[in-house]
């Protein structure tokens, strides 16, 4: 079950950046399961990891081979002139794995380098799957040969595939424009459904742009571009072992991205609405979701707090099942503001709406409500749940607002979590 | 679906403690939804209510009432040689209804008040149901001559089956031990299956003895019993605007309870294990409960930071779903005490215990550790998850150690919240 249309669609090549995908047969015989991606020469590599203390093996090393790219590690001509690879397995996620799993991670990029003919400290793991299992090792090994011999900047589909997990779709988004009659793409594809949650979760994320942009600069971006797209989703709370977001620039569109440019404005502006669509699509793509919930919380008097109401409301179950009956449950919505630990929350000063309906304002229903227009909104498909905590008012500023996307809670999420091993 | 049997048996009378059950029709015609109980003339009297900014009406005048019952407001002799009541309608929570919502539960109020012939501040009311529907005071009060034509101190059973909303069984407890040949009695009883979450969630419980003890001994006894028992379960992670908990002593018993007297520590005791037993069925009718799950968090530095592990597991969907589908799943139990955001956590001092038997250690499966092993505790209907964070012995110190009680989740919770208005 997802939200909306399959709407995956052509993905235009990033030249200097090519993808490989095969069937190694690590979970299921058959199943893409294994991708390789190659950044030319020359690119700069940015990436963010998952926060959470228990850090898979593929993560610790492509965190420490990242740190070995930045321009500072790399005076080395022969070390900056060949390619860098991110290699990528579903069907195991190499965490829970203890030393075993370190090892078997570092064999795979060992491997990679070897019939690359690079480094080992130039390709960079990421696994996703079921946690504690050992990953196998010679079966996904054996599956490199095939994965490097396809390697091609048309790849970006096979691969969005060859990433997925519980996904029932593949998730892919670009941007492109012109700088001086030269045109810069921003490609991406991204996975997750599930353990989706703020600080990444069960998501990784591949992006790559042909401008050339400074490694420094590049991080800073995808950083920008992280904070507005994948840590503003929910689905269930949940987050991940095996979280990575990488951004490469290849440079090979002939446009050179300073800070100060108009081609930084364009090029950061497309990397974010890149790493937004993709994270909208992972939201859509919910274990279960039926519904597509956008939730705006304004009149804060911090990020933080507007972000610590919209969480709670987004994550209560009782909200979440509401919504998946189409139940406009305002009662619901209420109860959770009130438990986000607000300590000196005016109830009296809040209002919410459904869409642009009001529903509840004094700590009661609005007068002006009628259970025809929330019902109205609620069985809609796409939903938002916007809510004003009257406390910038209060103080006579503008206030902070902050959004985020979530799901419902279905029955199909308890199946599909009851009944895969993940 | 609940966990195990329901074991309801006969609770012991309190000496000076009436109640009264009757169905007056607030939302389901011929249910038992209203209760009225008595406290004799010069019992002493305490509570705690929820900490959610709405709060709904009936909680601030219980608030408001209880506060002048204390004794420093009670110097009216009239006023002390009158019962004092408790008034308890399901079906409606008479929150999230504004200004009207208060003036409805002073009406109900004024209709025991006037039926009893004491002031209208000795009575406090208390309401579970439907969020932000109109309190139908008529009917209620309509039902008010039948409630409190019954009022008995054999009415416990009654009284268990009227506060009931989604629970499928009623909840009760009870100690007796004996002080210089006198018996002294506690009895409790408890509502409560949903939207459960430290801070109490919806959920309503009052409690008896026929000890005399002072208002301000009550009191403490009182916080001290909620913080090792409602304060330690969590269904859903939802609490409530409704929450509240009542501990009445009746001083019939002939025994007079002093802070520092062996039966202080007998009555301490006493109100403390009717809390917990009281606490532990809310979670064993949890909705859509198929386990009972208890998780303990040893080794950690603070109370704190052992709470925080216990709650993210025990509200993870993702350790939820594993638990209903009795699978042995500890990668997931690994990712939420990752994720519980203890900044320095080493994950390789970590270890994880389904029962007795160590799943986890070293970031990995223990070597021990058997599928069959683990898959056998799992079957069971009762499980405990037992989490040894590995701070406190790093720095050579006991450590501190939490526990808490949750439940699965099913699909039957899915169901249970998507089809009730609550």
């Amino acid at each position: 079950m997802a939200v909306g249309e399959n709407t995956f669609s052509t993905l235009p090549a990033v030249a200097g950046f090519r993808l490989g995908t095969a069937s190694a047969g690590i979970k299921t015989p058959g199943r893409k399961d294994l991708v390789v991606m190659e950044c030319a020469a020359g690119s700069s590599v940015a990436g963010v990891f998952t926060r959470n203390a228990f850090c898979a093996a593929p993560v610790q090393i492509a965190k420490a081979h990242l740190a070995q790219l930045s321009p500072e590690h790399a005076s080395d001509a022969e070390f900056v002139n060949t390619p860098c690879y991110f290699v990528i397995n579903t069907g195991n996620a190499n965490a829970g794995t203890g030393a075993q799993g370190y090892a078997d991670a570092l064999a795979v990029c060992e491997s990679v380098a070897e019939l690359a003919g690079v480094e080992v400290n130039k390709v960079l793991p990421f696994s996703t799957g079921v946690i504690g299992e050992p990953l196998a090792v010679r079966t996904l090994t054996q599956g490199l040969p095939a994965a490097m011999g396809k390697l091609d900047e048309d790849g970006w589909r096979d691969a969005a595939e060859g990433i997925l997990t519980t996904d029932t779709r593949p998730k892919g988004a670009f941007r492109q424009f012109d700088i001086e009659g030269k045109q810069v793409t921003v490609t991406g594809i991204c996975k997750g459904s599930g353990m989706i949650k703020p600080n990444m979760a069960t998501m990784l994320g591949f992006v790559a742009t042909d401008a050339d942009v400074p490694q420094v600069l590049l991080q800073q971006y995808l950083v920008e571009a992280l904070e507005c797209s994948f840590n503003r989703i929910t689905v269930d709370g949940d987050t991940s072992t095996n979280d990575s977001l990488m951004l490469a620039a290849t440079g090979q569109a002939g446009v050179t991205v300073d800070a100060e440019s108009d081609s930084a404005v364009l090029l950061r502006s497309a990397i974010i609405e890149v790493c937004e669509e993709l994270a909208q699509a992972i939201v859509r793509d919910g274990e279960g979701a039926t519904k597509f919930v956008t939730i705006k919380v304004a009149g804060g008097l911090s990020s933080q707090e507007c972000l610590d109401v919209a969480y709670t409301v987004a994550e209560s179950p009782l909200v979440k099942t509401a919504l998946f009956a189409s139940d406009p449950n305002w009662g619901r919505i209420l109860a959770a503001i009130g438990r986000a630990g607000i300590a000196d929350l005016d109830a009296d000063k809040v209002k919410v709406w459904l869409g642009e309906v009001l529903i509840a304002e004094r700590e009661g229903r609005a007068a002006s409500y009628t259970e025809a227009a929330g019902q109205a909104v609620m069985d809609e498909e796409e939903i938002t749940i916007h809510i004003d905590l009257g406390r910038a008012a209060s103080a006579g500023e503008k206030g902070v607002t902050e959004t985020i996307w979530t799901t419902d809670l279905s029955y199909d999420y308890i199946r599909i979590n009851a009944e895969y091993r993940s």
